[in-house]
């Protein structure tokens, strides 16, 4: 079996309008590439996400603090929930399951998750996203994407570059 | 959109034939009457179970310890791989995701994910797994099934009594 | 520095008097022999072994399920609470710090500590604790000792075996 | 038993004498006023913070990423070893550990550590760290210190705080 592309897309819970917009037109354009996308499977940019993907047909996989729908009940567009308990020490396994991420927006959740995927070396895609720098460790190690469909190309070419030899 | 019913499948990653095949049959059945099936990414149990969801056209979720697929390669079968970095601590992840599981033989590795199923009051079905005792608390808890079908049978039971008020 | 040899208790939360006692003289003998206790922090076993710990004036460390003292107030005889946010997740990591493991009782949580003790091969010794067995996985794995001087006994005796080349 | 107060330490496994040297003189500032140390139990400003409780008489414990000493080997000056087998995601518990957190310089998991305390809610102060921003969030949420004495006066003050009605 030939399994999809999954990309990771992380970013706040508490979004305006605008940014859900663009997380859903990011989820959409992932989804016409081919892409399954995983997430925290929440609110916000997740939802956004998530509701891109699925108008376009494409897989949503949402990674979950609490230990079932009651607890963290998953946004509507999250098709297969995926319950762990661990609260926000699960956003480790969110940036670890894309072969490249996607970040949007955020808060220090999204913080974290970015750290977790520099820590990784997974490679990692900002669109309007956190700066962060501390000497010789600065925030263009981040490539910036100028639109969804930008970001979602660079975050392909990245998860290409890593498979390869 | 409506959700397909996740049944979490659980048991050994060093199998006979004859149990890998028990797990295929149980997969086969679970897809046929419209079932995703989560389950730990790995061999033996887990490799036969994914193998029959995916002969009847269903989803295979594996949740896996390692960071990626170099560290943790997925079996043939799983279609969406979830890299958690955690090690066997990601047991009680599988317990979670599932709506009710089904236990099939087993090492200690199960035995965490039984042990996990029963805390956490997940419905969990036993095919000749583990047997266990300590007082008060004993081996009846674990319904058994005495075939492929009926633990099928069994587990979706479960599943729709849970989600009843 | 010469680090004091650390052994891990496990057991149930909510149990008998004559339990609590068992537990209570497992951690006099523990400190009399120059041990630290790790445990999960809480209740029943728990509480009885740190109290026994430090009135003989060792160590005691409680790894808690929640995110701080309000979520999971450590027992009044924990000396240092580490707080993991992780829920039951956090057992794996109790058996993992202790250089051995003496089981007491127990209930689920018990049963999947244990059976992260026999995945991780940390030694472990029973008193007075679940039973269980799969065909040629049985309970004889896991010594039975007959009273809290013997599970000290044979527990420091596992530790030290473990060091050796 | 009366407590005494915990304080995490976080910062790189690689830094510069300089760094080392001022983790130290934290650590032993921290053992002065009677504070226990809490960190990640390896290398680089792990080392040296618990180097400096030990000096003055304090206890330091260390929460490690692999699953024993093989694995992990705790720094010399860890008093007491906690094995998560969680890799990086143990990293949240070391900030969850802390009454309060101090940040000494860094690298992309200490990043993580920040954005865990920001999270959590756990005061957190920063000594030569990272700078971040996005939009409304800013580093001026982390108090800076201006050498190690302060950081150690500020850590204490907003522990002190937390605990108060």
């Amino acid at each position: 079996m030939k399994r999809a592309m999954i990309i990771a897309v992380i970013g706040g819970e508490d979004v305006s309008a605008e940014v859900s917009h663009l997380a859903e037109e990011v989820g959409r354009e992932l989804a016409r590439r081919g892409c399954t996308v995983v997430c925290g499977g929440g609110t916000g940019v997740m939802e956004g996400v998530c509701r891109g993907v699925r108008a376009e047909g494409g897989h949503t996989i949402g990674i979950l603090p609490g230990h079932n729908a009651v607890e963290s009940p998953p946004n509507d567009h999250v098709e297969f929930p995926i319950f762990t308990g661990l609260g926000f020490a699960r956003n480790s396994m969110v940036a670890l399951s894309g072969q490249a991420v996607i970040a949007i927006d955020g808060a220090y959740g999204t913080l974290s998750e970015i750290a977790y995927a520099l820590i990784h070396e997974v490679p990692i895609v900002g669109l309007d996203t956190w700066d962060f720098s501390y000497h010789e460790h600065d925030a263009d190690r981040i490539p910036r994407a100028k639109d969804a469909a930008d970001a979602v190309e660079k975050a392909i070419a990245a998860a290409r570059r890593r498979r390869e030899p």
